[in-house]
């Protein structure tokens, strides 16, 4: 599997839990722990949690200094339609790009489960060579939403770490040559 | 089900058509009424069904005033890709947010019905305590796109009336808790 | 089929393949043909094919200069998270207004060859009456996504070049009684 190949088993990844009450003591975070073990499990070494309460610039900031530290920084929660639901409006306000396909790809996912993952308006963008990822407040739809975008990562990070402009289209072609069964004997070099 | 326990019977929707020749009279409307129908039939009291021309200070200023009356307001027309289909430039002009899954719920039911249901440019978003749905002008795209929509209206409805941050979470959580037939005896109260 | 009736043979594409190396003669393209190719397939003429390098300025000039000569629009390269992917930058400058629906379909199929299809971000738009679409670079990505966004494009080049606000809701209605083998008597003429 492209998932399993480009792994790099230990990528460093912070967790950022977003929640007034988780911030101020007031109730326990059970969704932080739940994303960090699902990302061990895929391979990534969680090396920080972090708890933040729903403002936009101490969100934005907290994420700015995860994607200094690690590649892949996941926020769970403040991704609803309640009035203090921020989290993405903070995200999109740091990042250099987004990734519409992935906050596409966590819904339809999250919509299995349950039609209210419509609501969710949690996003995916990078930050240098970081992904940001959104996902729910609640633990088991924040690990739906990770398992979702969870296939995609590997190969995003590979790219954001300064594969040249043309290696997503290779490797992707390569993906498929091996989805059809064909040794991928016609890879195109990396400049 | 949830959407059940959710549903306040009789909440307050105004349906908006937005059409050059209704408004000018040179058309019947059939689409308001049938989305007016729709709501009916899923517990919403229609109180009120207005006409406008394709033009956007004027949608903008009917949605405004639907949402100060009601809690639901839904466009019928103007979600096309012509010159004077401009409801979701309207639309996302005033809302205070834009809840893209439903747009992409909408849309993915409607292509189960016709493939032109990818060109529908129709938004949902939120303007102080109302939901704006944009559904398309044909009466029959207008109603696949609102019972695409109504399962999750009923939750966003209730957030938006002043649950706290965290209510979504918990109930999300609850919802799910549901579907696994396990008891809602975790429920966390919310502050 | 709707898609067969208003299909228009012959009209007119531009393929703009979006590389780098391409643009320098250090790789041959093979998405562009392939590309031409299956827009040939489906009944349109391809009256250009255009290389550029992954600069953001070029690329918009060459979608303009297209969408001047040309009804569709077709570039090839640059959608990924690669720091010189900026197609889909270029092309929201460029562009009248977004599909977001044809953008969500073309990844949707994508996704059902590879998951890392959630990874393009490529767009689709209007400019004038010409519908410029972005498809990956690889040649089987670019011809997947193509194939997914065909059925619609003969509709919304009807569209663009000149009906009226309303034809898109009588169409999409036509359409539908279609579907449902029912004549199309009661197509409301259009102003």
């Amino acid at each position: 599997m492209t998932q399993e190949l480009h792994r790099r088993p230990g990528t460093p990844s912070i967790v950022i839990t977003v929640s007034d009450s988780c911030a101020r003591g007031a109730r326990q975070d059970v969704s932080g722990p739940a994303v960090a073990g699902a990302l061990e499990t895929a391979g990534f070494e969680t090396i920080g949690l972090v708890t933040v309460p729903d403002e936009t610039g101490t969100i934005e900031e907290a994420i700015r200094q995860a994607a200094a530290r690690a590649r892949l920084v996941v926020t769970t929660g403040g991704t609803g339609i309640a009035a203090r639901d921020v989290t993405p409006e903070a995200t999109r306000a740091v990042c250099d790009r987004l990734l519409e396909g992935v906050a596409e790809l966590m819904r339809a996912e999250g919509r299995k489960e349950t039609p209210l993952a419509a609501l969710g308006r949690g996003v995916c963008g990078t930050l240098g060579t970081a992904v940001v990822l959104n996902v729910p407040g609640s633990p088991r739809g924040a690990v739906t939403a990770l398992l979702a975008a969870l296939p995609v990562l590997p190969h995003a990070l590979e790219l954001l770490a300064g594969r040249t402009e043309h290696s997503r289209t290779d490797e992707a072609t390569a993906a498929l040559h091996e989805l059809e069964g064909h040794a991928d004997k016609g890879k195109v070099e990396r400049a």
